[in-house]
């Protein structure tokens, strides 16, 4: 089918080619003209505005955002709602927050056009060779627009989840699970690291890949990051997040549902990120107020 | 090569068997006579006694004890450190602690006899068709038994992780991994069941599993469980544990290193195993002395 | 000071007789005429509508809400925001979260009129008696209210803590310690009550309240709770919570801040309320597909 | 009446003059003869020797330990059990385990001699002016000895709390509690530091304490603490920790209670003592490996 693709990042650059592999009509779009005229060479029918994108398509329209979750989306989302006609379909593919997503979609709705999220996971190899996704929206669009992502992924990496937002929350929760996960892996190999025991990492991680219960594609990333640095001797333990373990937390405690292990992750997450903690001063100066116990001067 | 095997549960009967595929001479016992006679069936040579299973094997014998952990292991080590001769091996492929494998092999050194500690995964189709053994002890004698290590595991499944105790240790991580991995899952799980989503949960855990990043064999697990019990309403959530999780949170302390992911999974368990708890009723009776919150009353 | 009260709840029904006892002049209203009735008989000024509230005090008007939290507050300082002029006061002393009374102070502003937020703690025998009070706003406008915080207060309960959102800011940090303090005591009691220790609860609550480094306001009411059922036999461990904990953990989060302890609270807090659990419908389905672990079925 | 005192360090050397103060004979002894003199002059009979203390008793002796928990008191009731007679008591008034307790009680009972454990509290002030003590033994024993203990109190501040391994076990219990209490404060300031307003950290402490349901000896040590560095800037945020808390843990997974709030305190200070985690590393790399992120180069 035709489709438009707005955000030519990594991502969406990747998944544009991948669509013109399966024989898709790709107008594509984003802000860097460059990306535009590179993906043009594959086949890509160029467009260097948003208005053009529109253009370009007949209705019922079909137009993919693979850009950030947040204002770009935002901003995007506004402006296509006057541009689009009714049944024109607006396909989220980024990490949105799923209730940016059912409020969207609501506002889409009043004219008629419909929102399809789409949770995306396998990284930038994936969007280039076959992907998994989870898509929510209702069942007669999501019928009209299927073979992009059956073609897009891998095989059996496509769920139609359900109604508008249950992909993105899907997502979310992947990548919840995704924090538990790594955080258990490191806290193993933490306690090795400390162990009397002289392991080589890369060794263990592949054993585990081979029979054991814990073998998963993270274990193998792990074997692959001691290959290339047997003690991570070179990297600092800075561990960052992009939002959707914070969601997940969050949508845990809106649902009183008890999430501790996902809620620790995320913490000692953010733990990472400081040098020293206030909490910590705090319990030391309270230490040495009753115990006399000693703190260690700056 | 000839090798005793003292236990012949699921997992030693299995590994039994494994040995007599990849043609080494098993010498079987076990308490109950008719696993011993079951055996010899299938070419084993059968021992009614420990004592017979040391007089049927030349020196230097090598013994794999498949019993369980804790008592059975510790009275069979004390029967054998007697029956055997300087330079004979036990190998000790049940889930026991590291510290009693370390304990063991200072006793068992007085009298020359080396010990070999193995942790096993991979369940019992593991121990029947190739399992993942880590496995610590001395070069020299695990250059002696190495055959039967590689003979019984999957491709890549065998690592002679180190020193005596290091593969039970090795094993033990592997379980607080698993304990960390598996309740992360059963979180994420738990937030879907109470979305506002109609979820197929099979479909989620394929859909995971191809393509996506928390793709693991816990997760195919998952999509076979959901397969037979579609929301699992068939059973109680209660989760038990057999002590791995429990001495790696003891050792991540003894190490001081933090580890709230394993240590929650395993407090998560226990608390499961609890219709109502004590530290409930103390917060209860606190807020209504304080507030006048109301009571729940039994 | 004259003053209207809007709310004889509990809490404002005490808090006003208090302010009456100190001789300030109390306009009262409430949706129940009863209330405001019973009240009057005190010396407060009655009032049967909002309107008539605003229209009994001379500008600038100072008027104290202590109505729940979200949509009643919502809906009255709206309906206020039409009725006061430039320079009235608006106190809310009711458990808003912080980001609410920020917008609020905002939109009132616009109008001249100013928000005072208050975090009140110490039940409704404080509130009868004297408070602690946490109090936000900007100085001008405190100076000419304080009186009636002071007047209201226990000695040295009183505290201006800064610019308006940090009262209530302030009593939600307060609550999210108290969860925290709570849980820490209620785990304790849980362990002596494992323990083959025969402990007399309330004894043990009492030698800690004299001399111990965990004595405390919350120990006292611990030690009287155990005086009226020494085993809390007669009320289930069902621990309700009012939102205050969960904007502690969702500001934690929203700062970066690690806090385990108050998040861990809330989730237990969380996990009282189910009587099973479907994270641990899936631990246990898991097992059982990897080990061949017994589950309970219902 | 009369009692050997052995171990003069501060909280020895404190509690030995209450009991002076109180009419009590002690016999003193330390490592330290200074302290043994140091002590005489304040009316002790000086012991430069444990024979010379036990020598120095009339039967049935009663000698109080105040030395530091393990090797130490291991060494001296090993000492004594081989000095005493039948029906002497052993008071142990340091932070053993209470499994040492029960262990040393069962070995000493062989003899006859009795052991009492003194969990106390409090501190060095306390240890002079009026401890919190908990104490184990058999009725009969406690009976003999008590006076000491009520003398050496502040009023309610002693309980017999139990059969032998009940002061110690309490005394544990105690200082969990301690952990999660000063933890759930110190969570509570780190949120207010990151907050956007700026608070007065002793004036918060101050109005908490005043009618607040958090006022709490430890919320006024905070009020202390934050009296001499008003942000604490001078200090560094490494939480050291002495054993109890450990235990208590350990203690509470033994007994298959969840304690989550003391076992993340406990592990919040361990992750204070490295300045960067092995964990973090992991998941730095792991993030790395599937998303491209990048990893903070050391």
């Amino acid at each position: 089918m035709k489709i438009g693709m707005i955000g030519l990042g990594k991502m969406g650059y990747n998944l544009a080619q991948n669509l013109l592999d399966h024989k898709h009509e790709v107008v594509a779009n984003d802000v860097n003209r460059e990306s535009v005229k590179g993906l043009s060479k594959y086949g890509a029918i160029p467009a260097y505005s948003v208005e053009e994108v529109v253009n370009q398509l007949e209705k019922p329209r079909t137009i993919w955002l693979m850009v950030p979750a947040g204002e770009i989306t935002e901003s995007l989302v506004e402006q296509l709602s006057h541009l689009l006609d009714e049944d024109d379909v607006i396909i989220d593919g980024g990490n949105s927050n799923y209730k940016d997503s059912l409020r969207r979609a609501e506002l889409l709705s009043e004219k008629g056009v419909h929102l399809v999220d789409v949770g995306t996971s396998g990284g930038v190899d994936g969007a280039r060779e076959g992907a998994c996704m989870m898509v929510g929206g209702p069942n007669e669009v999501i019928q009209r627009v299927e073979s992009i992502f059956v073609d897009t992924t891998i095989e059996n990496g496509y769920l139609h989840s359900g109604e508008v937002g249950s992909g993105h929350f899907l997502k979310m929760i992947h990548n919840g699970i995704e924090y538990g996960m790594m955080q258990a892996i490191a806290e193993g190999f933490d306690i090795l690291d400390k162990s009397p025991f002289a392991y080589d990492y890369e060794k263990v991680a592949k054993v585990w890949n081979n029979g054991s219960v814990v073998r998963s594609w993270l274990m193998e990333l792990t074997e692959s990051a001691f290959s290339k640095d047997p003690k991570l001797d070179e990297i600092k333990g800075i561990m960052n997040s992009s939002g959707e373990g914070k969601w997940t937390v969050e949508t845990a405690l809106d649902f009183q549902v008890p999430a501790p292990v996902i809620a620790l992750s995320l913490m000692m997450r953010n733990r990472s990120l400081e040098d020293d903690t206030f909490t910590g001063k705090v319990v030391a100066a309270l230490r040495n107020e009753f115990g006399g116990h000693e703190v260690v001067k700056k």
